[in-house]
């Protein structure tokens, strides 16, 4: 009998719940960490997680809940890091220098961590000495909502190398599915980054009454401004029109289920941040997002007119009236 | 005192409701032809378009209703020809063939003359000799129903002749709409065209169930085959990313205005071409444009998956839930 995949899964969100699902339904060893022992408890005793995607059903055969993360992570081949950015280094911080040795590192997480304005996958190598080409991302228009219902996904793995994320791609692909590698794994990284605060920056323009057609145009700009971005950083051929980049800038951007879309509503018709952050009782990636780029971006000067509008309406309180008016006579 | 421009404006719909509002705001002469009496009557009256964007009030100074195509075209320096495609042939089969001489013609028609298979300005060219530096077209993200409502829109016109296309620009600018030139005239026409077919088979999709995430993958991938067919016809260094391409598929696509998306979600769920015609009692303008790329693909076999699905789905009684599974696999 073939062994079973070791993969470890990192983080009790939305995604991670998805990609347990996922994983599992195919027959891997998932171990999978969530801080809090409540939930390891109701996960082991009725199958499903209580906070988020509750109607999914786990294997417990293939699935093993735990509030030990050295536990977690003992054995695992794979490790999948799928907590919000902003608290990857809390989870993280008991871990030893060493203690993602010989494993390969999956980040499914859309950000970057604070402060150090560094993306997931250098971070992982600056602290824990992990590789480049043992590491991979996942991207690509998915939320984890369809997931949960089965309806039709499609994700590309990014890797610096591609058997492995090949290799990642078959233990993902199922009925409904589709995975494909990617060698851009820095690009579909900060476009998953940037696409946070291009939703954000549409939910504010629709909370001051723009409609379909400003969104549209917004949309179109954005990947102007990803693309100098990105050029700035690591000239590449890549072609953003793809669906890890503009597939997932698009989902988010207009979808139901985007969290940041939904908070940039709210700062459009008048909440402060904070009551926003207190009315949605969760994080917006983008509220982080734009500061990481925006700071980072000090050293490019690329011209980023969204990010800088989504930047200052959040960080230095100019009316998001003045910002949206400021981006309206840039775009074309 | 500075003489007014004349502008005709052929057709009684959404789209040229909306343009007849902007130019007499602006305050032109414009000259509205419209092929029902009844309507010209109601609205030489009540200065209202008793069947699109009702809301609109017109200033009979600068508004001058008509069912008489001479008289609305003697004296005007421009028209503007807003009829649907499958309508054109019809509504100028009366003018003599010198009928548009010293005039320049823009199209807001977003589609092709039938059977002919030939872009609306091919057509002013063969069968009314209008040179083609002597033609516009309007493209660019913009649902009628915004403009009626006064949301911030943006234009794009195309031209051989970017003067020219500057001077109608300055004649469509105000406080909601941005207009830009562009001398892709054929490119954003064909996109304008095939961006229809994408919609409608967006809401096959959503018809059949699909989501957001499907969505995505499907307008991304769509812009490829947009690019190798505009390729196939005309090579050029386009950047399929503006806002008169993407942008003005993305509000097709995803607006809640869109009638090929109403359509396409009719026939996705089991509709008849025939019942959602009777159903929506108005036409999808892909409906018609599926046939003509079709048709007209058959000379420069280009790969069009998209294109080839809703041909087969509207014309070959192929079952949608075939074709889209047929997509499903293309798909990246």
């Amino acid at each position: 009998m073939q062994e079973l995949e070791k993969i470890a899964v990192l983080g009790g969100g939305s995604w991670a719940t998805a990609l347990v699902k996922i994983l599992s339904e195919n027959k891997a060893d998932v171990r999978w960490w969530l801080r809090n022992p409540d939930d390891v408890h109701h996960l082991q005793q009725y199958g499903h997680n209580p906070r988020y995607l509750s109607g999914v059903r786990f294997d417990l055969n293939f699935v093993h809940p735990s509030s030990n993360l050295e536990e977690t992570l003992k054995e695992a081949d794979w490790v999948i890091l799928a907590v919000p950015a902003a608290f990857v280094q809390e989870a993280l911080a008991g871990l030893p220098a060493d203690g993602f040795q010989g494993k390969t590192l999956v980040s499914a997480v859309k950000g970057m961590i604070p402060k150090e304005n560094l993306l997931i996958t250098d971070f992982l190598e600056q602290h824990f000495g992990v590789p480049a080409d043992r590491q991979c991302v996942i991207a690509g228009p998915c939320h984890a909502e369809e997931v949960a219902l089965e309806k039709q996904s499609y994700l590309t793995i990014g890797s610096h190398d591609l058997e492995r994320a090949e290799k990642f791609c078959d233990l993902l692909r199922n009925r409904y599915v589709k995975a494909n590698p990617l060698d851009d794994i820095d690009g579909v990284e900060y476009c998953a980054v940037i696409k946070n605060i291009i939703a954000l920056a549409c939910g504010i323009a629709h909370g001051l009454n723009y409609g379909d057609n400003f969104q549209a145009v917004m949309v179109s700009n954005s990947l102007e401004e990803i693309e100098h971005f990105l050029d700035a950083l690591m000239p590449l051929h890549r072609d953003l029109k793809g669906s890890a980049y503009l597939g997932d800038l698009l989902v988010t951007a207009y979808s139901q289920f985007s969290r940041n879309r939904t908070f940039g509503n709210m700062i459009g018709r008048g909440y402060t941040v904070k009551s926003a952050q207190v009315e949605m009782n969760m994080v917006a990636e983008g509220y982080y997002a734009v500061k990481s780029i925006y700071e980072l971006n000090q050293k490019y000067k690329v011209e980023m007119p969204i990010t800088t509008a989504v930047y200052n309406i959040l960080y230095e309180q100019v009316s998001p009236g003045v910002e949206i008016d400021i981006l309206k006579e840039k775009f074309r």
